[in-house]
């Protein structure tokens, strides 16, 4: 019997310039994969919780968090893209659509805008690609939800393999973010006490850093949720590949998908800053700071960076933030800081520059 | 730039007698949250497993079981009245109104009913309130699904800070079990063997106490499933909190929320007297004995301590019971006995006072 | 107060040639059910994730995969069947018939086919068993979705009771894959882009045996999963108990439903041979080779037996393979071999005769 040993993904030598890839697949939402993520992110957001709320704002029944939104359409990409990386780099320019429901459907393109070798280490590079998530494509409501660029870390199949280096110019994508009209019919007051009191558009100081009360404790449960999503890197759920060579990978242990500490910071800020938002517009960059592991405990931290009218909407504002994850790694002989306690040292995981659509006390309270 | 330490929840301080909270957030019922608590909690009665079942009896689909209704409900609740707990000492007065079903949205209020300052912890004091669930609020369906009063014991925000003792009545709160009524026409023998032979009402006799044959060791997924029900307690979830000053935390490791240990505990219980009941009608008294943590095993039993008619219906009878759970903890050098192997010392976790609403198999079966 | 000690399930001398089980319970299968088991086993073929692209097939809806089929169908027997048992032998004569979709409700007969006693182990003896799963009993829809054989070592309840032992004969149960017929009216090439462009019938060569790439390390969490699945058997989730007598049960710690791993080595397969399946047809014979603990990583491979006609269809053909799945175990000491890395040994877990309905690239591509 002849052995055949199937590999998944692409390796750096496979991605060239302009290559696009309409992803395998495709995601429906279902109200278990809405709930796991809604709810394990700690969203205080009523949009996604009570669908009298939603429902009462004009949208058509519980509204998928943008964490979610981003998750979902981002794990489509897993595969073609970065199954065989190292690390994700780099977020850009990641921008929201239409709003996604349960019952709505997601399929997902990439193109590949460049190629290049690292100059370190033989068996690495970078590739940048831009990706577009569509719900319902040939539908009536067929929308983009979200539109994104990122620079991820491939490992090479065989380090004596030659590469396609380039550059592609990236699309123009329409995508802006969808949502129900301001109606002066509607009760809104009545529902205030549903969101929270403290986070209107009028609520926020600019140059203030607000630190999220709230800190979660992640688990191996990480392993169960990278798979609900379909992303299948390995280095999230091989232990015994890693365990073949540990210093190939970060840490010599399974790393945390970089997706779970982005939702997450997005949930634990919300009760601050997203408890009162109709949904997020941008993100215009992003990035992981560090690798996260099971047994560490998740805070966030929010910087109000710019307000602005929202165009053609005065019932809204825009916020423009920048959301940062943190960690406190054990650090024997560590003396106490302002930011942490004797022993431990603060270290970064995560920063998201963030743009919100917030309402304003005037129209809603 | 300015830092804000955003404190979510309220402390001992801040509570008045008298005072009105109407919780943030709601919650719609999503099969994916029916379906993690059902079966997470091993519950046996068909009308929470089988919508052919639940609509042969005259239910709209599938019911939420009692656990799962009060877990909802109550978690609405943690945010104001135990985000910074210490620990939930009692449940008091809790009954049970319309059933919950899947795409239902919960809305919760509770009233402060006395606040007390603790005679010998400086740090702590008692709060006692009155919390009402609502489902569908405005809608032609809207109705109590459950109600509730529970006793808190509350962080101070600062030691010195004045407190606002003193009480306040309870409201009268109309609310029922409501059942589909019982209907000669449908043919309920049909679908006997879906539950127990042995769980009638005619089965229990008075004064006797059921072990439950099943146990069932909890994991760190307890996190995780504490996320899902918006319980933000961070007793439950933050290890690093806890890491800071494990005296000042029961155990020095992340507690369980007991409202897992309670439905579980229901769950465990449901072979035996759970099978062939319609619904919980009152747990008119409840509290928590004794910790519980991640690698403890939970059994239950029950305790027949009451038989009565139900009124209005010869089809069903009322059942009035003690649920206990236990947990087994490592005592070395202990002896066996009656109760305990070697070794182990039987820790009681939790009580309740449990009215049921039980079929009679003369009408069923 | 009487003590009563109930036991749930049944034992060895419970067990009569030619008894009938009307199992308890039934299962409608919720969103949440559907995303927790299509999801954790990394099923890759489109049909159970985009619903787009099922509806364009010809189906009702999202289409449980294979596994799950088979993981609620089955689960459905173990209280009856395998609660007080230490193994599952051996599956025989699986065959599936129509397709499961969400909200569709499941339950469950078994046969008992004969009783043995074990030779060896006088505590120990084999049940032979025939169940079939039937969906949505007494609607127009109701359909045969699954039956089965299966033996079981069952403990006795009591070494020195007396037991039934003899045979009776299986019932012929008409039992087919029903698949949606083809349509050359529908545009299934437009949709091509959604599955695995290297699996379709046309793909596979007899003789081959494929490694698949992936691995999956399994946690703490199959117990809530075996709990999901309503499997009540005690040695999947009572560590207290196996503490007790720890060499009573195999390797002295929870072991994992084997369920976990029958669907996860069906999954790992998934991107290779299931993505562009439309159903599987049967699993003549199946059996665990070897427990799955926590902490464990799975891997899979199948080996192409069989290729034919799928009668009345020339649009499929069926593939027969074998479906194997392995775990490494340390062995320090142990020299590299062709299979293994240094320190390790490639031990079986797992394997499974499985015909399955695949698309022929001629009409879908």
């Amino acid at each position: 019997m002849r052995t055949i040993r199937r590999q998944t993904g692409h390796f750096l030598e496979d991605f060239r310039p302009g290559q696009l890839f309409r992803h395998k697949g495709g995601k429906t939402v279902t109200e278990g994969l809405f709930t796991t993520f809604t709810e394990f992110a700690m969203t205080a957001n009523p949009l996604a919780k009570n669908a009298r709320y939603a429902r009462a704002y004009g949208f058509e029944g519980l509204v998928c968090p943008p964490g979610l939104t981003m998750l979902i359409s981002f794990s489509q990409t897993v595969e073609d893209v970065s199954e065989n990386a190292r690390a994700n780099l780099e977020y850009i320019d990641m921008r929201f659509g239409a709003p996604l429901y349960v019952g709505d459907t997601v399929e997902v393109e990439t193109k590949v805008l460049s190629v290049k070798p690292s100059s370190s280490r033989p068996n690495l590079g970078i590739v940048h690609v831009q990706s577009t998530a569509r719900k319902n494509v040939g539908a009536r409501d067929e929308a983009v939800v979200l539109t994104w660029q990122r620079k991820v870390q491939v490992y090479k199949r065989d380090d004596d393999a030659e590469l396609h280096p380039g550059e592609a110019a990236p699309d123009k994508v329409e995508c802006e973010l969808l949502l129900p009209p301001y109606d002066r019919a509607r009760d809104y007051k009545a529902l205030a006490h549903l969101s929270s009191p403290h986070s209107y558009f009028e609520d926020f100081e600019l140059q203030t850093r607000i630190e999220h009360s709230r800190g979660r404790t992640m688990t191996s449960e990480h392993i169960h949720l990278t798979a609900v999503l379909d992303n299948t890197s390995q280095v999230h759920c091989n232990q015994f590949m890693i365990d073949q060579d540990p210093a190939q990978y970060v840490g010599g242990q399974l790393i945390i998908f970089g997706g779970i500490p982005f939702v997450l910071c997005l949930g634990l800020s919300s009760p601050d800053v997203g408890d009162n938002a109709l949904g997020d517009i941008a993100y215009p960059t992003g990035r992981h700071t560090a690798p996260l592991f099971a047994g560490d405990t998740v805070f966030a931290a929010t910087e109000i960076t710019g307000k602005r009218d929202y165009p053609g909407r005065d019932d809204l504002g825009v916020l423009e933030t920048k959301l940062l994850g943190h960690k406190f790694v054990k650090a024997d002989g560590t003396a106490e800081t302002e930011e942490s306690p004797a022993g431990w040292k603060k270290t970064q995981i995560f920063e998201l520059e963030r743009h919100i659509a917030v309402k304003r006390r005037s129209h809603y309270a």
